[in-house]
């Protein structure tokens, strides 16, 4: 099976789902005119449909091994990569002053949906990549830029992020590794790094590795944490390459997905001490790290899209396919392709349209960086950056969970055929299930959500989305298209019901804080509902503008019926969720896990 | 980690959660007095603990194998069946005259769930006898039930089904398999059947399989199908072995999960033809088979709870061993069990009510089909049968949907280390994925609960159903008790919705079925939620009042907590589904998927 990317489906939810206020090609978008976003878009299919969707398979089968050699990755993959940086997709949003392109995070966000749909275990190392660009532009010394960001921003070399430790997996304040001070200013690092995301292996000449490690003199917890640089092959003043760094691969993970991507444990200094130097403060590692990891939460959201879109794509190619039974209205006697079974149409339109809202979502948070970033109004930044802050959790969490959901209902749709692995449907259940779990648990993220996000500005921010989503209801309200059916009092429900949960976190965060906590994954789900519900929303008003002033694009009418089967379906389960937020407390912290099991 | 069958809560729930009128050691369960239950189960328990279930990651990782021999089993299998077989443990249902022991299927339906949990590959391979001797039972001549009974209840021989054929999938009006007339009555078989679980293997030393295929005067379609028996060795009139049949496994499937459970492609009849025998009247082989396959069905719901209780299991026990972060109650500054964080108590409560409640509704579904053959009033044996015949699609697709959300919640509650397969979470999804699949996709099951179960009384079964729900309900609001938060009117608006949403159905089936058929699967949960909410709560009604008079088992307030949980975060789904079956027919239907993907 074929993937196809959505280019059409990305330019759509750009242009009418977020509510842009000047268009995809004005305001803060001005270097996406002349149909730039369209053009790299097909151009990234091209790349993502003939050289990664290829190895997606063989990645999974024959995963990268560890030699003597260091990590390996599987046949093809180094020439595959070299193929996608030497045609600049690395560099998009790079900065212009190290060879990227400076293009918005919006189209890059788009084409990681492309990159990741085609072949998610390939693109988690460039996905990684690009957090380490950012960490180093906004944190790093000139002199530290001018050697490494370069070759970071062409792709000649990865990045990667270190993090987790055996004790310090959610909890960055248990980090043991140490980095001692030497006369020249740069450090020895010693310790051990697992999980560690493509931490060795042959598509490129170097790694540099953003190393989380305590200085001697460190305090305790999170406030002792400093961030440094460590390349593989250190990286002599000219730029040339020089003598192999103490940082090694020691093992590799054996994984239920993303077999291609070796998951590292590193082990630093143990012939010496690996050479590192400091980015940012001391003691201040986690502000350049949360940076990364935002850049990387986002971009894990999308991957969660990616997998629900290809996942739909191989069931619909299936089900359109394959003939079962009559259906009711069938002529004749022959079986029917089983597309035409009611019960598979609602699993193909319940992917399809969680799918569509998770992208809005992703794409949304993307924008709002956008804006945060070149807006020309410094108060609109601000917003901005306050809402992109806000949508990050519900992007990663909400688009990965439905990754998962999506992966499992395009089994189902295959039937027996789904539990078979050449079929390639189990794979994609096999790979989606990590993303939930990495660059913070779903759990993490909805803490994160209600006591940073929502608690932390008294509800400003939560509240102006939801202001926006009542000022979408009345525009849906003023437009009378039988095609809608219930999508408006069906939103209405899930707004008012955000708007309900959302009162009572903000009532209890301070005086009960185990309370909110107890509803925070609910909360996220349904501020997620409302915020997809209403983008697709957004793209049926746009849909049926389009279509009254003589538009006869065939996927329109489509459009509004994936809103509308969203809001009538999936939006529904908002009630069930506020009632979990706002009544469910009790009897998720009372219960006593003291006898079971 | 140790899997411990919980034999406590299943007999709580089959005391307690069933509505038994007279006990469960009165009535038709006369034959568990004196505590046969709790002894039965406390030794199936054992076995399952001690031999099956260290057998789990062994049989995953080395997968039954094709050999020139036939399939070779994972080493220490045939062993482990044979100390299970010869422990009496696959007669326990087998009819009295053929050496079973004849006891419930209540009973048998615990223990099967212990089986299922300790090994799900394993217990597959009984799972299917079970049906065969049913099947042989009730449709052989008392020639092949002398012949073949006796071993097949013993579990000195397994029993295979073959249905499946790759154009006859949940089609089976579409099969080809042919079966030729012998001058001695006998038949020579012809055809290929795919995807036959234990096809072959070398657990024992005789396989009977059951087959389905056409005469050559049969009509077209399902009405032309016969039911064969074709064992692998020819059994001679004295029982002992003759010469080996034309029936082999020709290739294995490699799936995602039960990688131990042979997946086997059957060739009838390449070497001149596989002798078979009919079983019940020919063209009627489907009645023979539905009796299979009803049997098999209640089996793999069971299995569904079994994994989700094993998942449950794995992930408490880690949550209570692994620290991160501080919780906010926690005194001094150490990092907290994982299972004190609310966001990780909610998933574990999830996957804890979710199994309860899967767990009661099969019990309950086991419950009909022995009051349906064993109870002394005919009237109440016929409507038992007819509430067995509702329960089974229910229990089913449920148990199994909630065996793969337990399952990968148990992932997520293990962070990155879930993702790692010697962790053994990863199992566990890997292998419940197949169980929403088989036996009749879940999808099928939905289809079979409103169009046969519900529709075909016009409603009486279901509506029987509701009226107890209601009686249940009634005695919640007279118990004032503070422990069950809101779960009376959280159970009261589900049962509300069950019973507008089946209101709806019975209006609309004849005149809209594609309407009823989109609604399908979301009343198939609604029903769920309302069933299993409402047998929890009168298992909270049940320590209430055990509590009340003085009995100080720590596990009884937990159990009302349980109870609670699922009326409070999970039955309020029940809104939602209501509005997709009763609203929301036309955003299925008219989806148009000719231009996507």
């Amino acid at each position: 099976m074929t993937y196809r990317a959505p280019v059409a489906d990305l330019l759509f939810s750009m242009s009418h789902e977020l509510g842009l206020a000047q268009g995809l090609e004005g305001g803060v978008y001005a270097d996406l005119a002349d149909g730039i976003a369209e053009a790299t878009l097909l151009e990234a299919a091209k790349i993502a449909e003939n050289v990664l969707a290829p190895l997606n398979r063989i990645g999974d089968r024959q995963g990268a091994k560890l030699t003597n050699e260091g990590v390996v990755t599987t046949p093809g993959w180094p020439q595959a990569y070299k193929q996608w940086a030497d045609g600049g997709w690395n560099a998009i949003t790079g900065p212009t002053h190290y060879g990227g392109l400076g293009l918005p995070a919006l189209l890059n966000t788009a084409c990681n949906e492309i990159w990741n749909a085609a072949n998610m275990a390939f693109s988690l190392c460039p996905l990684l990549t690009l957090g380490a660009i950012e960490a180093l532009q906004t944190h790093a010394t000139a002199a530290l830029k001018d050697l490494y960001l370069g070759r970071l921003v062409s792709g000649e070399w990865t990045g990667t992020m270190n993090l987790t430790e055996p004790q310090a997996g959610s909890d960055l304040s248990a980090i043991r590794t140490r980095a001692e001070p030497q006369p020249d200013g740069s450090f020895k690092l010693f310790g051990s790094k697992i999980f560690i995301t493509y931490g060795d292996h042959d598509l490129t000449g170097n790694i540099i590795h953003f190393v989380l490690a305590r200085l001697p003199d460190a305090p305790p917890g999170t406030r002792g944490i400093s961030l440094f640089l460590v390349p593989k092959f250190l990286v002599n003043a000219d730029g040339s390459l020089g003598p192999r760094n103490d940082v090694y691969c020691v093992s590799l993970e054996h994984k239920l997905g993303i077999h291609a991507s070796p998951t590292c444990t590193m082990a630093y200094g143990e012939h010496g001490g690996a050479l590192g130097w400091l980015i940012g403060e001391p003691n201040k590692g986690l502000v350049g790290m949360f940076i990364m990891m935002n850049n990387a939460r986002l971009n894990v959201g999308v991957q969660g899209v990616a997998i629900a879109d290809r996942a739909f794509q191989q069931a619909l190619a299936y089900a359109r396919e394959r003939r079962q039974g009559r259906a009711f209205n069938a002529p004749g006697e022959a079986m029917s392709p089983i597309v035409q079974h009611p019960d598979v149409r609602r699993m193909l339109m319940t992917m399809k349209a969680l799918t569509a809202a998770a992208r809005a979502i992703c794409l949304m948070t993307a924008h709002a960086i956008d804006v945060s970033r070149r807006d020309e109004d410094a108060d609109r930044r601000l917003r901005a950056a306050t809402r992109a802050s806000l949508l990050t959790p519900i992007a990663k969490a909400f688009s990965t969970d439905i990754g998962v959901e999506a992966a499992s209902l395009g089994i189902q749709i295959h039937g027996g055929m789904g539990f078979i692995e050449e079929t390639g449907a189990a794979q994609l259940l096999r790979d989606s299930r990590i993303a939930p779990i990495y660059e913070g648990t779903n759990g993490i993220q909805a803490i994160d959500l209600v006591m940073r996000k929502v608690a932390h500005d008294k509800g400003d921010a939560a509240y102006r989305e939801i202001r926006e989503m009542k000022a979408v209801l009345g525009a849906i309200r003023e437009t009378d298209a039988g095609a809608f059916g219930d999508l408006a009092p069906r939103l209405d429900d899930a707004v008012d019901s955000l708007e309900r949960a959302t009162a009572f976190l903000l009532e209890n965060a301070k005086s009960s804080p185990d309370d909110v906590l107890a509803g925070a994954a609910p909360y996220l789900r349904l501020f997620a509902l409302a915020l997809g519900g209403i983008a697709l929303a957004r793209g049926a008003l746009a849909a049926h503008r389009l279509i009254g002033a003589g538009d006869n694009d065939p996927a329109l009418p489509a459009r509004i019926a994936t809103a509308r089967f969203f809001a009538e379906h999936i939006a529904p389960g908002s009630a069930g969720l506020e009632l979990s937020v706002t009544r469910g407390a009790a009897s998720v912290n009372s219960a006593d896990f003291a006898l079971a099991g």
